[in-house]
């Protein structure tokens, strides 16, 4: 090894959610000290990052001052305004993602522009500004249903509507309006299930893809992944992550990349979303892959070889943990019998507050019989949420 | 799940050191709050746990401090004087391990007492008061060499003397005669190898037996692991897990049980050292095992149902990172060579400055091929260590 080793550098994370929590593992056994910028004290990076700061991500001050002394920043979300991006750049700070690449996963009219012009395969889509104009969009195509979303600011399902005619569209350029932003209308794709193509890619443009998988929504929320996608045909499962690394390359995006594909029906994919950032549909990575979407999160943006994406297992399953209806006042409460029924059950939680439809864990379970590793998570899962009412009474 | 849930409690953890650290992961997985007594700021836990104390684990009251609204604590290290513990057990703090089984790890002529009474095999042994009863305790045995031990403070080849007559002898007594200890003498064991045991064990009394492993010393400290133990006997295997599961219950252990073994040439396995802690040669089972040593000590002691120790590979093997002659300034400056060589590899770093000797980190590998493991491992942990002196220049 050189001697002229430099000091080892501190990595500035911005946002203080689940995904910088799980940061914080792959960061201690790769000894890389993180900063980071929390929205407010002890939110879920803040209660497992010692070195932090409470400011707001759209604070230009405050992302200077988390940023002093390092030369590389990363996020837990996309939120944070291009321009600010710029600015810390313009003062040596790399961003990785960069703005160049984030405003894609940024705003969904930049990003069905670009893709367009690469090529890519999309759903049909044109931004639109009033019920004609999505009256019109609908005629040009297979009529309604159109799908309409934002084209900034919608995350799990919030600012996408599904409407059946131009009428039905007020919503969408209501809240348009009122955030500022436009509205893209986009055909209603007839697609067999939901895929996603995670690839790490770093600065020198080193890059990983990981297994295609198939992810399953419940409320425009990803509720269920199963890795690699079962019965995927081999051709579409390298053109999905064909797909994914041209993206990546394409649109210079360093860390981790997560493209969300419809498979049609008839056997195409569809590029529908792009995340920069660790992803839902990665999760399952934590204990089924020889390296976690988070482990290659932190070696990309840091400019480190990647480590391998390969599945230690033959099948393995990721079921979220939302907040259920009936009170629950602690996830802690799950794990006697979550751990008894199942030793082999990999449980994450994000020392959130349990509410009704918030994101507050996952589960993993991996395995060589699909349909076992599939009832061994997803009982985990609704036990936690406490929808297994018979059980615990 | 119950309505009735208890709040997350928080877990005290005593000493800073890596073992503490490594903690720190599977607790952010399960949403446990750690609070942790450091012996300085900044050490390799405190670096990554949140909410901390600094003070000696000698200090009464700073052992209140840290575990006040705690039920439970637990340690990196088995220096915390019993009557302190005795102390926190009568103010109803949960130590785990408790101070009637702790003292078999701290003190070795109570841990042979106990292990001879309870018919355990270990080498001959008696506690000798000078150069006399040491020669006496040869000539009843096989001769010289003896092995002489501090019964208590030694770790890491420290407080252990090989010995060819019994006027040799004398700097063991004068180390004994500082500390205010007593002096073990223990026939050297013509082994074969060393081996390792470990359990993990619940409050409950739920226990769980990782594979048996080989370990290999140098200079005393623990350098590499191979799990599980190659060529070993089942039967001898079975033996060494029922004399770990055996001891685990008797002297009523909670949390981590690491018993070395011997095995000699003639087939047998005598305990050499017990370690009620997650243990150097359990650090396989962070990458090799379906449940880590560190998230079964925390389910254990907190009397959650224990995860599976089932090994993930067919091996997996561990090679500790000593710090090197060469100066070092940053082990981070041997990821570039380290990740692109193998991107499969593990690497474990505990935020410590490299000095000469000095365990600052682990490297782990896993596969199918036990040469080609060895290999990796091996060319990895002595890359980080500066050894590799042509391919550096």
């Amino acid at each position: 090894m050189p001697d002229d080793s430099p000091a080892v550098p501190t990595l500035a994370v911005i946002g203080g959610g689940q995904l910088a929590r799980m940061m914080a593992q792959p960061a201690i056994a790769l000894g890389l000290p993180l900063r980071l910028l929390a929205e407010a004290p002890g939110v879920s990076a803040a209660q497992v990052v010692v070195d932090q700061q409470v400011g707001d991500h759209r604070d230009l001050e405050a992302l200077r001052r988390v940023t002093e002394g390092c030369t590389v920043v990363t996020f837990d979300h996309e939120h944070v305004p291009t321009e600010h991006l710029e600015a810390l750049e313009a003062a040596g700070i790399a961003c990785r993602p960069g703005p160049g690449a984030l405003v894609h996963a940024q705003d969904k009219a930049v990003m069905r522009a670009r893709l367009g012009a690469l090529g890519v395969p999309c759903p049909r889509n044109r931004v639109v500004a009033d019920a004609d104009e999505v009256a019109a969009f609908a005629a040009d195509g297979d009529g309604f249903p159109v799908v309409l979303k934002t084209t900034r600011g919608g995350y799990d399902g919030k600012g996408v509507w599904v409407v059946e005619d131009g009428e039905d569209s007020a919503a969408a350029f209501a809240a348009a309006a009122e955030a500022g932003v436009q509205v893209l209308a986009e055909e209603k794709v007839d697609f067999r299930r939901e895929l996603s193509a995670l690839v790490a890619r770093s600065p020198s443009g080193q890059a990983a893809a990981y297994p295609v998988v198939a992810s399953t929504q419940r409320d425009g929320i990803c509720h269920e992944v199963v890795a690699p996608a079962p019965d995927l045909d081999p051709d579409l499962a390298t053109e999905a992550q064909q797909v994914a690394l041209r993206i990546a390359g394409e649109l210079d995006v360093t860390g981790i990349l997560a493209v969300e594909l419809f498979e049609t029906r008839d056997g195409r994919v569809l590029v529908n979303e792009l995340a920069m950032r660790p992803h839902n549909t990665g999760h399952w990575s934590q204990d089924g892959a020889v390296t976690s979407q988070f482990e290659n999160h932190l070696r990309a943006v840091m400019d480190l070889p990647l480590g391998s994406p390969a599945p230690r297992a033959r099948w393995t399953v990721m079921v979220n943990i939302l907040g259920g209806e009936r009170p629950v006042s602690s996830l802690y409460a799950g794990f006697p019998h979550a751990f008894a029924r199942d030793p082999h059950l990999r449980v994450h939680l994000y020392g959130k507050d349990v509410r009704p439809g918030r994101k507050v864990g996952h589960v993993n379970a991996y395995g060589d019989d699909l349909d076992d590793v599939l009832e061994r998570a997803r009982h985990a899962a609704a036990w936690f949420r406490g929808d297994l009412g018979e059980e615990s009474e």
